[in-house]
């Protein structure tokens, strides 16, 4: 893709080596709009929310509609560093607001690295007027690359879609791979849009979007200290202004937003850690929606299905085991489980039933095996119970999650 | 430790090869009182319960005062296998009841082993008699092997304490060290005792020991469809007959049932697939015991801080992150952590404490790997919130783990 590809008019990007990771990489991204944003976030629900998460919080709750930036740094992830570290992330914002000539409380922080540590605030703050130095309207793909932790790929996505007769773009960024020490990986994504939308429309937008999209996946199950997914909208699209939540320029903004959304989450979970499969896992007929996400996440974060995947072995009595400790109501005797590969990558193969009424089928245990043993691959189960469904994207566990977490030192 | 030191009058006690096994291994195992015995069980909360779980909750509910045996199968687990598996668990039942002369709903049945595939029920009739013909008094050692499935070694443990002047024992046998394709293994247990206790009480005295042993164990956080702890108890050590919760009997009668549920339940931690370390996690001062639950069990089961176990990595950040989203109330500037090694082994080193008021001490790093390369290592964490306790122990996430459940075609 052209970098001309990533452009949100109106915002620019940036990223810098500051001098925060001992190897000279990039770890210092800005995103910053020349007019005034308004913005939404979700945060981590982590009890051990880093500083930089609750410096974020009070900024939205004072200027949603007053931001000019986002600055994250790599290497560090201010997490678990007490009132010093409350201080720094202010002093970071601080830096990025006079070094852009912005007001109070207009400037966001992110942090991801190692956790328990200080951060190196000479280069923090030396780095914020060099990475306002470097914005440009182009800058997206340096800005997505600083951000990077365990990442193996940077991740970044652009959509466009017509509101009002203007097109209204969206670019962004994420990271996060699963977590590894000396730093403790953490999920960011920040997405910029130029267009014009209300303050509280923003927040219910992201909100929807993150429940189908960031709160579908998992590598190995953790929530991390700092996990923050931002939207900034600055309006220059010149699109009406989204304002009515039953109009259908909501509805297309949601939707165009979801799959942006959904393309940066999947991108984590294909760059998970020791990953060598994509799995997406569904379950329809449960009770609720919410009881059906607790199946598939259950399902999803099952060492036991994990390490399933990972040797390609179509062991779907672990499915079930997991199924039933989930919470949800099931009725085993009307539990039907299919497979097949590759969906998610436009290859679909016919499908395969292996379970009907809570028992196994009579069916080609070598035709499942090949299909467990695809890059992508794709469970079903349904539970005949009622109109609940949930999807959520996965990996599998392999030896090279155990040697990147626990044997790091060789 | 000698036969003899295994002995419950008035139990007897087979492990035969009954051909359920390919391997020609012991797999059947019979556990028999010529009295009539109280029976006491819990049993898994998984919603896709096995066929000799649903049957056992029937026997428990009519006849929970007049059981003689429980058959044991190891091989094949008889879950979701339909209506035919729970034909085929009666009929297993009724086989032993036939051979042993005893009435109905006299015995309990339970299976461990491949998941989905019905009960070779040749093997099970055949064996029934055979097993019936095997009983001794000093059998023990013979049923505790015959329940192994992917475990390394038997699990069998005595205890005595004398109570109103009369001696009374208790035996057990426990199994379950994780899941193996084509096992899916299970969690089974069954102590004997000759203590007379009325049937109440045995069922209360369990449910104490179970939640302060069995369910503070965990190897990879999965619950099989099988899981079942079962206490049968014959009088024969003619005691008075324990009637009152309030006595000093009861109370030392839980204590001992408690100890020899611990010695079997860590005897599957340290028997746990894969498994290079022993860890015990405690947690104080949370809100509420349950709370303390909450937050142990969250950090022995992450799949981070197990890899740092394996790894032998300090990486403190991965317990504060898990314990952060355990749904417990945690006043992150109040969290303390120390660790030490090796006092569940009895050889235990002075603590060093990692955190306090929620942020990194300056400890010796050195010290701290030390600690962690011990094969017993402890960690507590304080909350400091109220006077909620709970200690789980656990086990690291090794390279072997992820072979033993996914590469196991090599």
């Amino acid at each position: 893709m052209n970098p001309t590809d990533h452009v949100v008019p109106g915002f620019e990007a940036a990223g810098i080596a500051a001098g925060i990771k001992k190897s000279g990489a990039l770890d210092l991204a800005l995103i910053a709009s020349r007019t005034p944003c308004r913005a939404a976030a979700t945060f981590t629900k982590n009890a051990f929310s880093a500083a930089p998460v609750m410096y974020d919080k009070q900024v939205l709750a004072i200027n949603p509609e007053g931001i000019h930036a986002v600055i994250i740094n790599s290497g560090c992830a201010n997490a678990c560093t007490g009132a010093p570290g409350d201080a720094n992330a202010r002093r970071t914002a601080e830096a990025v607001e006079q070094a852009l000539g912005a007001g109070d409380h207009a400037v966001f922080v992110m942090s991801t690295g190692v956790i328990g540590v200080q951060l190196p605030m000479d280069a923090l703050l030396g780095g914020a007027p060099t990475a306002v130095a470097a914005l440009r309207a182009d800058g997206w793909s340096d800005a997505a690359q600083a951000i990077m932790t365990t990442d193996t790929r940077p991740k970044l996505f652009s959509r466009t879609v017509e509101m009002g007769g203007r097109a209204v773009h969206f670019t962004g960024i994420s990271k996060g791979a699963g977590m590894i020490h000396p730093n403790m990986a953490t999920m960011l994504s920040t997405i910029a849009t130029d267009a014009a939308i209300s303050q509280p429309l923003l927040q219910r937008a992201l909100s929807t979007a993150v429940n189908q999209s960031y709160n579908r996946i998992s590598v190995d199950g953790d929530t991390s200290t700092n996990d923050t997914v931002l939207l900034l909208a600055n309006g220059a699209a010149g699109n009406p202004e989204i304002t009515d939540p039953a109009s259908g320029e909501y509805a297309r903004f949601v939707e165009t937003l979801t799959a942006i959304s959904i393309d940066l989450a999947q991108a984590i979970v294909r760059d998970g850690e020791g990953a060598t499969k994509f799995v997406t896992i569904t379950v329809n007929g449960a009770q609720s929606d919410e009881e059906a996400h607790a199946v598939a996440n259950t399902i999803a974060t099952s060492p036991l299905v994990k390490t399933a995947f990972f040797g390609g072995d179509a062991n779907w009595g672990r499915f079930v085991a997991a199924a039933g400790r989930s919470g949800a109501t099931i009725d085993q005797r009307r539990c039907s489980i299919y497979i097949c590969g590759g969906a998610n990558a436009g290859e679909r193969t016919p499908e395969l039933q292996l379970v009907a009424g809570g028992a196994p089928l009579d069916y080609s245990e070598a035709r499942a095996t090949e299909l467990f043993q695809l890059p992508e691959l794709d469970v079903r189960m349904e539970l005949a119970l009622g109109p609940g469904s949930a999807t959520v994207w996965t990996t599998d566990l392999s030896y090279d999650y155990v040697k990147i977490n626990g044997d790091y030192r060789t």
